[in-house]
């Protein structure tokens, strides 16, 4: 089975925005065990998507096709859709309720703009869009299997999940092979590193494809197993896996996707302990992390964003005479900003930041990148100083979250409560 | 002229690493006013690479291809692109040279591995690689100029700038034609809206085109302007935006590309004016945001992001009474958190959000998307509630947090100080 994905949208093919459905959709097709070998791109020209289906029509026996199914007068895949297929628009019942039930969630009526999009080629069968007014569907041009999917990464994820997934499984039938993926998320070596420490991988492994990926800060190592029989494939990515972890040691911190907040938060639901938040150069980035877990009311109760001294002294009981004679970005500020977020909210951890993450603001004894981090436990409360220089200041809030959350962690993980 | 980008490799193909490349070199063509009309990446196969080279060769003027210029074997760009074009590898001195000299600068002499390198198709023109040992080279295949390059994203946009930029000017002589791109940034509207309010445009202006795009929880409505005169192409496109912004109205918040926070923060800047905030459901994300603008410290002096009731009282001094008679999610809840922060953090504006992100936690009365935002500015403060679902928790957060980064706006621009 060979696939091909076509993205179709002037703001891809002009650079202005960097397609990530490609991939996403790629490793999803892999997983099946269907190989992708072609992505296509192309502006939002009709004459120039009709020759690409047709092109791809000839060539694959499934294919994915993102973008141009809005309302707008630049959505112009249902109509090149079918003049590929050489049939007409015409409306669908199907798509037409779908648009009228999402309209209805968002309380509003269908307009004659959500009817263009209820117009499908001839012979296609509506794909419904439970997230969103733009259904896809499925469509025969040439010898190929189309799917045609919204453009919004977050709509057509759920529907290549919802409606794709089934339906391409059941055109593999007994052809499939099997690709599992086991996704080893590591934090705090560089990729050198890790290249240098997983070295004999292939040699021991020789049934596993590694793929290194970096998602700053974090490294993201996975394992492609690929064959007919499940079990096999899966004990295979155990074996190897446990490898890894003997090689890479605490700087993973989770296999299988999960993020380092979400590892946090259930190592916290676990102790039956709660958590504080002192924040300056983080910014409120930390807890944004940590809140994004659904269900974290359970154990996260304050973060005290203080962006001025002022804040600190007041809000969280800093003493002046610590910025006085240490300055804000300091291990004892942090220490007094971990254990006053602490004291404040009653919090069983408290967790501060406080560094420079630039541009400005740095000096030759602090420069940008220099991050204090205090952690107050029931027992102690504990300083530390660290350069970590990353690029830019995005990248720096991002570190400097990342780097606070490891060391409560590990400490989660060492302390015997 | 008409452009294409092809990207070979298995990485990119499976979906293993997310190509850059494309967007970089599809952005510097376009600034020189060549419509790049297809991106296509193909897997590192010796045949599916000779017939995306002859297809593109048919089609397109100019073609970039980046990738398998390695020694590896599978490393197969030169041999392609030799078959496409129907001659043989030859070595090329050039080639040679450049490569000796790289491996000088760092200190090892040539191997047989590097010397693959220097074979390239006969009548090809050699680009010299600066930054690393594999050359890349011209050709022409059909009636198409090939570029190739490598594909680390570093050498490529090296040799993108040094060989490439200079011969395609030339290629293009007085065909030139430029391309402009306006960016507004729309919040609070559907697409729907948008698409309704500016249905006139295209009739209206028949040199602009424009693009919709929506990045949640905003709408970008890109305008684009291409001809061989730039003033007349500029001018067009001012006339063209004002056109937008006087139908789209307030809900426009920049024009280029600014984001809110940048444009809440200039505000802020220009009336010498503090913000502080206290976040309940958005959990640092409005800070977050906030903090992201370079310079953000002088105006942003506090967030409390108080999740739990307890924090609410003891940092923000909301009165239980409150709490108990309206609840956390309440418009008086929200406005005692608003005064609450510019009071412990005497700022000049404070801006305070409460409500239900989800998944869990929304009852009858106050479902899942309901949110309350108060704003105490240095006259009054004011409560407001909304119901903004939007899919899920994450995009709750955002629109919650954009939400209350519009009222903030609105407040700005509207009120005289």
């Amino acid at each position: 089975m060979i696939a091909e994905i076509i993205i179709t949208g002037d703001e891809i093919c002009s650079g202005v925005v960097v397609d990530s459905n490609s991939s996403h959709i790629a490793q999803r097709l892999e997983a099946e065990g269907i190989q992708v070998v072609r992505h296509n791109s192309v502006c939002d020209d009709i004459d120039t998507i009709v020759s690409m289906l047709k092109e791809t029509g000839r060539r694959a026996d499934i294919a994915v096709v993102t973008g141009g199914l809005g309302p707008t007068t630049d959505d112009l895949t249902a109509e090149a859709a079918a003049k590929a297929a050489g049939v007409g628009l015409v409306v669908s019942d199907i798509a037409q309720s779908s648009i009228e039930v999402f309209s209805k969630t968002r309380n509003r009526s269908m307009t004659d703009i959500d009817r263009k999009q209820a117009m499908l080629p001839e012979g296609a069968e509506c794909l419904c869009n439970p997230v969103g007014t733009a259904p896809g569907f499925q469509l025969k041009i040439g010898r190929c299997n189309f799917f045609f999917l919204p453009g919004v990464p977050f709509e057509m994820r759920r529907m290549f999940a919802d409606s794709v997934l089934p339906r391409v499984e059941s055109l593999c039938g007994n052809e499939r092979e099997f690709s599992f993926i086991r996704n080893i998320s590591i934090f705090g070596l560089t990729e050198v590193d890790i290249n240098h420490r997983l070295a004999a991988l292939t040699e021991k492994f020789p049934g596993i494809k590694p793929g290194f990926r970096a998602i700053f800060p974090e490294i993201h190592v996975k394992l492609y197993a690929r064959g007919k029989d499940k079990n096999i494939c899966n004990e295979l990515l155990i074996k190897a896996s446990e490898w890894v972890l003997s090689k890479i040691g605490d700087n993973v911190f989770s296999v299988d996707g999960e993020s380092m907040e979400a590892v946090v938060g259930g190592l916290l639901r676990r102790k039956k302990a709660s958590l504080a938040v002192a924040e300056s150069c983080t910014g409120g980035l930390l807890s944004h992390w940590i809140t994004n877990v659904a269900g974290s009311s359970d154990y996260f109760l304050f973060s005290g964003v203080t962006y001025s001294n002022d804040a600190k002294i007041k809000v969280l009981g800093v003493l002046p005479e610590t910025l006085k004679r240490y300055g804000a970005v300091h291990e004892e500020t942090a220490k007094e900003m971990a254990e006053g977020a602490r004291r404040v909210s009653g919090a069983a951890y408290g967790l501060a930041t406080t560094g420079i993450a630039g541009p400005g603001g740095g000096t030759d004894e602090k420069p940008v990148g220099t991050v204090c981090i205090g952690l107050a436990t029931p027992d102690a409360v504990k300083g530390y100083k660290f350069n970590l220089t990353s690029g830019n200041r995005s990248m720096n809030k991002k570190i400097f979250a990342m780097k606070a959350l490891d060391l409560l962690k590990m400490e989660l993980c060492n302390s015997g409560r």
